[in-house]
């Protein structure tokens, strides 16, 4: 065993259908690249370009979006000698394993999965004849390409929102009955780590910052588009001079996700004082903008050279592959599917 | 474009789970070896393992089957120069090109495949609660496999039974919805080759000679077990001298399958002059014995030599890769899987 496969493995994907807003960096990617600086933990993160494809049809977002993220993850310091980072397109044995998986997989599993019953239940709402839909198989197959996802690599652990954690349970259930059905220790039990502190930001409209709602600052965008943005955010029609609440504020909650502690209290102080909503928000847009300043330039260089990202992911699924190749083997052989000699 | 692809391609799948016998040999594969011989047909044949491992999970049994059937098609003449001969778990394309199709077909055409239906009709014969008991999502989502085996390749017709027509129809569903979204004219609707002559045979007991009635002579059994087998086979309780009626007789259909026009005419004037059933054994041992000497050493040379047959498979894979390979990168390209630059 080398030492890397006996540190703790934590795999995360990131689905690859949108353009990484602030909302996505303080909740998921700055935490994500921190912990993957703990030199306890071998890191995995991949590019979900596979489970793209349930929701996206526009070939030409799924491939922007790839190219976006990669480079946005690169740009904020994700430390690709350490973390293994690669495409999941990339790495063919998690599609081969997917099908070894459905293999032992009771159909029953998936008609119980949230998200298809989720489904389900919109089309008997909407008076559907048929419950399925506008459902695809990819999407009802979903969790055994997930379950393959982590198995692949045996990950120890899955940070994952609340609504993950029935995927993450499935994937338990798949990898035991391989387990036991091919008589081995094949598969380690992977453990949800569900963090309820994730930071959350609010987008334009005072929701929750979210594609879906189309109200997102996206993280690296040029300047004056950023600070038209930020003058775009929702506030009321206190005036200056009146007293604001900043803990019902989007303003303020954003700026206190990238503030220290210090700037937080005094940004606080100024609420109560009355700060206008004019000098608030251009208070957040050079904070924002001072803090995205340098990764935003590397966003730019990367954007423009997909060349070196294109080597950057191939040596990462080179890396994954690495484990990938030969544990397939393993598990092929299990199966009766083994070379002959 | 090269003179092969000019060719019409035919694609023929061999699953791996059972011994071939004579009732396979006559039905199935005498004919696909003659076929393969047409020289305006390229050909494919493939160990279809991966759709075995739904329905067996023994992996010594798949393992077996595998190298048998391997060792039977080559032993009776396949020429592997000619036809593309590889294992389906060869080419990652295809477990690749199922996940990309799963994104593209609808559950409800599942939800009305035969194989899927007729579970579930079982299941409820039963009582059992759960419709879906027992059932895997491999066996669910078996269709889509066989849409990306038959695609994959482009194959123009595949012949089927009657009981798969259903399956070479959903491949063309999948076929035009995948060219209809990513606006291309990427697969060519396959066509179901049903041919009601096929021969069959009956086994030893008088019903149709299948591995699930336990009723199969092997095709390459050593001489003995031959002619132990042969004089099992099930007839009634007529006296030598007494006129026997061929067209109800087992070893007659057997005997018929492998004798020429004429040798078929004299024994059946002998079922009419009053043959003797031990006679009438001896004398198709003497024939399958005769017919199958040759390619039965052939056969045990090969088994014992599988480094040789796994060398034929790889080359197989290999020819059948430099198909799917480039063509797996246009599709995903396709999809907004391609690469960066």
């Amino acid at each position: 065993m080398s030492a890397a496969s006996q540190k703790t493995r934590v795999l995360t994907g990131i689905t690859t259908t949108g353009t990484p807003h602030l909302g996505n960096y303080v909740g998921a990617i700055k935490p994500a690249i921190a912990a993957s600086q703990d030199p306890t933990v071998q890191s995995y993160y991949f590019l979900a370009d596979l489970h793209a494809l349930i929701k996206c049809q526009d070939p030409q977002r799924v491939q922007e979006s790839r190219l976006e993220i990669a480079a946005t993850w690169l740009a904020l310091g994700l430390d690709t000698d350490n973390a293994i980072f690669y495409r999941q397109s990339d790495v063919p044995e998690i599609p081969e394993l997917t099908w070894m998986l459905s293999c032992v997989c009771a159909k029953g599993l998936m008609n119980r999965a949230h998200a298809y019953k989720a489904a389900v239940a919109e089309n008997e709402a909407a008076g559907n004849q048929d419950p399925d839909k506008g459902i695809t198989m990819g999407l009802f197959g979903y969790p055994v390409l997930m379950a393959a996802d982590i198995l692949m690599f045996n990950a120890h652990k899955v940070p994952v929102g609340r609504d993950q954690i029935q995927h993450i349970e499935m994937a338990r259930d798949i990898a035991g009955r391989f387990n036991h059905l091919y008589k081995g220790d094949f598969f380690t039990q992977p453990e949800a780590v569900v963090d309820d502190n994730v930071a959350t930001l609010n987008g334009l409209d005072g929701r929750k910052m979210s594609k879906s709602y189309n109200n997102t600052i996206p993280l690296f965008v040029a300047e004056k588009k950023l600070l038209k943005l930020v003058r775009k955010i929702k506030t009321n029609s206190l005036e200056p001079g009146e007293p604001k609440d900043p803990d019902t504020c989007t303003l303020f909650q954003i700026y206190s996700a990238f503030a220290s502690v210090e700037e937080t209290a005094a940004m606080r102080a100024e609420y109560q004082a009355g700060i206008g909503w004019g000098e608030a928000k251009n208070r957040l847009f050079e904070m924002l903008n001072e803090q995205l300043r340098e990764p935003r330039e590397r966003y730019l260089a990367l954007m423009e050279d997909p060349g070196h990202i294109e080597q950057v992911l191939l040596k990462g699924a080179e890396r994954a592959r690495v484990e990938a190749a030969p544990f397939m083997d393993r598990l092929r052989h299990a199966a009766g599917l083994g070379r002959f000699v």
